[in-house]
């Protein structure tokens, strides 16, 4: 009866280890996960403050909120997004099972690249959908194409596109995305857009896809440019002709989303050139490791044209990401990501560090790598 | 391509209005949901703070608070709950959608009582699988019974049970539930139990399904007896062959629940006299409607063993509970749920009425019920 279609995010047990040695006493440095170590904005965690003070609301979806996403769009995209069609979530995660749930049908077909979030593959296989994995590396910039989707026979029923990726930190370019967006209008492949980096770019820009194509669904969220991942906030923009369904999922299914993080939130949407600073240290950071990576023999990493990880090649060190992370979190207290989370086929030649911390948390952890990454590259 | 499974949570309609008269300057009071209006116990606003002082937690599952889950069941029903099989969740919603997708595939029958909660229900046919709805009456006692379930031929993959249940109250009799757990052990059909109101009762008990069953998931909730329904935290106790695959599912699925609400939770679980003096006021507006309503000419209500609702037979004033409700609330700024979510056979003709509220709330509802209810039956 046990459906067996689901892995877990092997990520979690780095970060279960992580937190037990840091618990033990060990000066532990936090790179597995994409979250933010910065500060939500000053101005959000008053309004929570506020909100205590005054009593939390109960089930409750703030109209104020939805409006200022739709004006958040509007300010950023150039893009209308009538308020209707935004469907407040608790983070991307539920708000990309929500899209899948309310667009696509067991047994449907949903396109993806490879390497690719977890929770792409694992959401559309957990909800008894096929993932269609398409292999990318260096030559497609490692980002599924137009070609590659249009020569899907039969077509798949869904695609689903994330520029800046994770975990590679991909863009699309303008053109490309377009193209794959044409394939889809002939094709009638629905687009599931997780744009949840799209503010956090570093080399060229990426843009909501809803810039393109009125029949996409865009999922947002708080945790990454807001800098609000245990708040769980986050939201789906739906298309006209879904939008009353995907309404009937969130208020079975969820119901609300926190009330705090809603105030929250709200208040963050206003906070743009404090977030800005965070993206400004992103990009040092960036700089410091593309700088640094190579010298220690990590010279084939994709390209992080935006959000915030380094993807690199480590099967010269390893044949055994998993365990290759687990020996540097224990030597060094550095907490990496395995690339088997993103990649089952390639993902074990591969580690993802997030570099969404302090400039000196970073130099920190590139003190302690280096002689350990050496050490074992001589071996 | 979209599924037609799933309907909307009707009530949702009677809480916006509400909520657009209230900001027109009309004062509304509030019984459509079920929501404690009682605020959250001091030490978990003052917990919440302190994490908002000190940092808050990114993603995040609360090791401490899945002990103290654990000590609850331990100190409430003497049963025993390894940490390891509960799952935390941003409430019972996603709790119970978490336990179905892991427990259930598409296509598999889940037996539900008829009325019972709109999610039980839509859940179950938003993920693919059927619904067999055991249609309940003051016979039964409002709950399905031992030999409805056994009767089912083929017998069902699944049951959800609800004592005390929403709508209604009711509280499935120790001997009844015995027998229920009886047939699912004999027959291999997984219960799922919503255990969100067991500690909300006032005539019999309502201990854990726990404790005569190790193979039933059961669901709780801070939303109702710890009254925070906006924090978005509840649970899943699953069993322990399907302990796995449920963390695999939140992982993906949900990542984690808010930090600040399980800061916050832990420190609810420490306050059950504070808490209890809220039951205290429930069972007061209790005796008081079971007094009132009969002479307003409401005589058939279902029986409220526990939780805080009234579910009340309106078909001598109504032929179309939706339409009565959204009268109510234009009338008299008087909040009540339609019975329609509930049971899509007769709800028409039923409403429902929370009275986790104020005695002064109630009775100022009570002073604006009786004229309307009592011209309208005189028409």
């Amino acid at each position: 009866m046990t459906p067996r279609t689901i892995q877990p995010f092997h990520a979690m047990a780095i970060g279960d280890a992580a937190h037990r040695l840091e618990e033990a006493g060990r000066d532990i440095l936090h790179m597995e996960f994409g979250q933010p170590t910065a500060p939500p904005p000053k101005a959000a965690r008053a309004a929570a403050e506020a909100m205590l003070r005054d009593g939390v609301k109960g089930y409750w979806e703030s109209a104020q909120l939805k409006q200022a996403i739709a004006a958040m769009y509007r300010e950023t995209d150039d893009l209308k997004v009538e308020p209707e069609r935004i469907i407040l979530t608790c983070g991307a995660s539920p708000a990309l099972a929500l899209a899948l749930m309310t667009t696509f049908q067991p047994g449907d077909r949903v396109a993806m690249s490879r390497p690719g979030y977890v929770a792409h593959r694992n959401c559309v296989t957990g909800l008894h959908m096929e993932a269609v994995e398409l292999p990318c590396g260096p030559d497609e910039h490692f980002q599924l194409t137009a070609a590659m989707l249009d020569a899907l026979d039969p077509a798949p029923q869904g695609v689903i596109i994330s520029s800046p990726a994770n975990p590679t930190g991909s863009i699309i370019p303008p053109k490309e995305l377009s193209a794959i967006v044409q394939v889809c209008e002939r094709k009638k492949i629905r687009i599931i857009a997780d744009e949840i980096y799209n503010r956090i770019t570093y080399v060229g820009s990426a843009p909501s896809i809803g810039t393109l194509t009125s029949d996409a669904c865009l999922i947002g969220s708080f945790s990454k440019f807001h800098a609000m991942p245990g708040w769980r906030l986050g939201w789906a923009v739906m298309p006209t002709d879904l939008a009353e369904t995907a309404h009937a999922y969130m208020s079975n299914f969820f119901l609300t989303p926190p009330s705090l993080s809603q105030a929250a939130g709200l208040a963050a949407l206003g906070c743009t050139e404090e977030l800005n600073a965070h993206i400004a240290v992103y990009r040092n950071n960036r700089a410091t490791l593309l700088d640094t990576l190579p010298r220690l023999g990590l010279t084939n990493i994709a390209p992080p044209d935006g959000a915030f990880y380094i993807y690199a090649q480590v099967d010269h060190l390893t044949d055994d990401s998993r365990t290759f992370c687990m020996q540097l979190l224990h030597d060094t207290g550095v907490a990496a990501a395995s690339g088997v989370d993103f990649d089952p086929v390639e993902g074990h030649r591969f580690m993802r560090l997030s570099f969404a911390v302090s400039e000196d948390h970073l130099a920190e952890a590139l003190r302690r790598l280096e002689p350990w990454i050496l050490s074992r590259a001589q071996r």
